[in-house]
């Protein structure tokens, strides 16, 4: 930090995303992408690129994908945000409504950026703890001050999500606060609440194009609302930056809607081979959350989670650890394919193996 | 606006960009793009793009592209610090040194986004005249009281270009404020103060690859400073957006270093293309600013700014006309190909006739 940094900001304690190693090495378990390709019409209209896609600005109101997801959601274009990635998204959230020390409300244990969005606006935070299941209590979200609640659901890193109308019950007893539900995760089987939006007019729902729809590269996000809290988000946009969605990432997020079977049958065949892991790490004593998202949140009853981190790591693999109060014998591990997933599990048979080994002879 | 909007920003303006008629029947001279393709390099690494490209996060930290802009720069890569446009560079610093109510200077007549910057930081502002002659005084800008001190050099939107020499001797009349110089334009004829860089650590000299390197529709945008400087940059990214550049930007803004020959070429191109068409514009009876930049600043001395901004709209010509202090009867003209240029010149050429000919008739 130089010494003209604001001095405002010099507690800010910036996010720390996953490890993005650029030799490629190893078994990437640790970011949640899709192990999956984009489809083939993203890949065609990439491909197929013109000099003018790079050399003239972009559609600042990005009116053909936003027509284009109204279709596919049954809403209005008006009801559609788009922004360069849901993190942009979701900082537009906070600077619309804590900037000048709003409030806001978010889980103890949920995506680390919402703490520090909140101190960029220096917001009054109020931490809501998950339940001794890490679960979130929805009575917990009932009646609280105005403010911003921000749910993510499924919830990460636990994976735990919430039926939609418990989602509805906290926005109709919020009706001063903004209710904003990140559904980065709720392709691979949560519950969307995008049904409720038009019932609900404090409700903002965001959405990624990085998970299910295999486009983390390209940075493409998504809010879907009430226009009237979507001129809210525009306003802020066009208060940064209005040009933030590049033309390729538009024509791909357009192209990507084209071939949706594509992506379901990829988010079911995802939901799968996380069951069918998370059963075998129970079988090697693992105990787990009832995920709804494409990664699995489990801690083993003999190796701690930093030990099998590292070893993990060690061995090639990379997933992802929060050294945090409560979760910090967890991992969460980013559901691969088949492949990835046996590597995954073999090695961790082996490194559970292999500490009782070590521990017994500490023993002897 | 909904209620919910934070009262702290219930009066911030957002910044209006030049329209982006998606209808493309126009000849477009109205947001300052290149009119000539990207490289081959460019088109060919974007046509060839992988799978993996859209699937996986880009490189948060942006190194090889840093690497590869720190060789053309004479730079070490800490000295650069990447963005997803430079609109979100200069966020990054107005967020840096603005939050909490910080001193901000700037011009009155320069880029509209530093207003709005700004106001979305609450900072406090001091606007600083231009001359008579448009031009900026460098000594209005010494000795002033700590804060973020913003040129763009050349100025938007009078194209006026001031020596290195001035930034220099304003950034040692500053040492306690950074003074930050907007070099969008610098290609075209103007005098970069990068090489000030190793000797002012309170400098920060920005750039996008919108203009002269022909990918406003990639959105890349860089600054170039002090490593310390450039970390606090990167903290304010880390806490926003830490994946904003997307992975094919990040490429093709990799492979357009490699043929930088081009690009040079497409300047000097331009950049007489400029002054051919200024001269023509002086015979129709046009003055005009000393501009530097790929566009030309200039009014006519017979018919009215707004109303030479909607005859050439309706004639399918698209300029830039700002409803503001002093420079409303001026339009900002972008330098397209010496087709466009001769379209425009020919049209207005009509139009001033013609505006003659229905003065007479009046006055009969």
């Amino acid at each position: 930090m130089s010494r003209f940094f604001s001095r405002a900001l010099s507690g800010l304690e910036a996010y720390v995303p996953g490890e993005q190693p650029q030799d490629r090495s190893y078994i990437k378990l640790n970011t949640n992408e899709s192990p999956y390709p984009p489809s083939p019409s993203v890949l065609r209209v990439i491909n197929s690129s013109q000099a003018e896609l790079l050399r003239l600005y972009p559609d600042p109101t990005c009116k053909r994908l936003k027509e284009a997801l109204a279709r596919e959601y049954g809403l209005s274009y008006k009801n559609i945000f788009v922004s360069n990635s849901s993190d942009e998204v979701l900082g537009a959230a906070f600077t619309a409504y804590c900037a000048g020390s709003g409030r806001v409300y978010f889980a103890d244990i949920t995506y680390g950026f919402y703490k520090v969005f909140a101190e960029l606006q220096r917001a009054k935070v109020t931490v809501i703890s998950l339940g001794d299941d890490l679960s979130i209590c929805c009575r917990d979200y009932f009646d609280l001050e105005p403010g911003l609640i921000v749910i993510a659901n499924p919830n990460a890193p636990t994976g735990i999500a919430l039926p939609a109308e418990d989602i509805r019950k906290i926005a109709l007893s919020n009706k001063d606060s903004v209710v904003l539900v990140d559904e980065a995760y709720v392709d691979f089987g949560g519950e969307s609440s995008v049904s409720l939006i038009s019932e609900l007019k404090n409700l903002i729902v965001t959405r990624t194009y990085s998970k299910s729809m295999s486009m983390a590269g390209a940075r493409l996000g998504f809010a879907m609302a009430d226009p009237e809290l979507i001129s809210d988000l525009e306003r802020i946009k066009y208060s940064t930056n209005p040009y933030s969605v590049n033309r390729l990432s538009l024509e791909a997020g357009i192209a990507a809607l084209e071939e949706m079977d594509y992506y379901r049958e990829n988010c079911k065949r995802i939901a799968m081979q996380r069951d069918k892991t998370t059963k075998e790490l129970e079988a090697l004593g693992f105990s787990h959350t009832e995920s709804r998202a494409n990664f699995i949140f489990a801690k083993s009853d003999s190796v701690p989670g930093k030990r099998l981190f590292e070893r993990l790591r060690s061995a090639g693999i990379l997933v992802r650890r929060f050294d945090a109060p409560r979760i910090g014998e967890y991992l969460r591990i980013t559901v691969g394919t088949e492949n990835d997933m046996a590597a995954l599990v073999a090695e961790i048979e082996r490194i559970v193996e292999d500490e009782k080994r070590t521990d017994s002879k500490k023993d002897e």
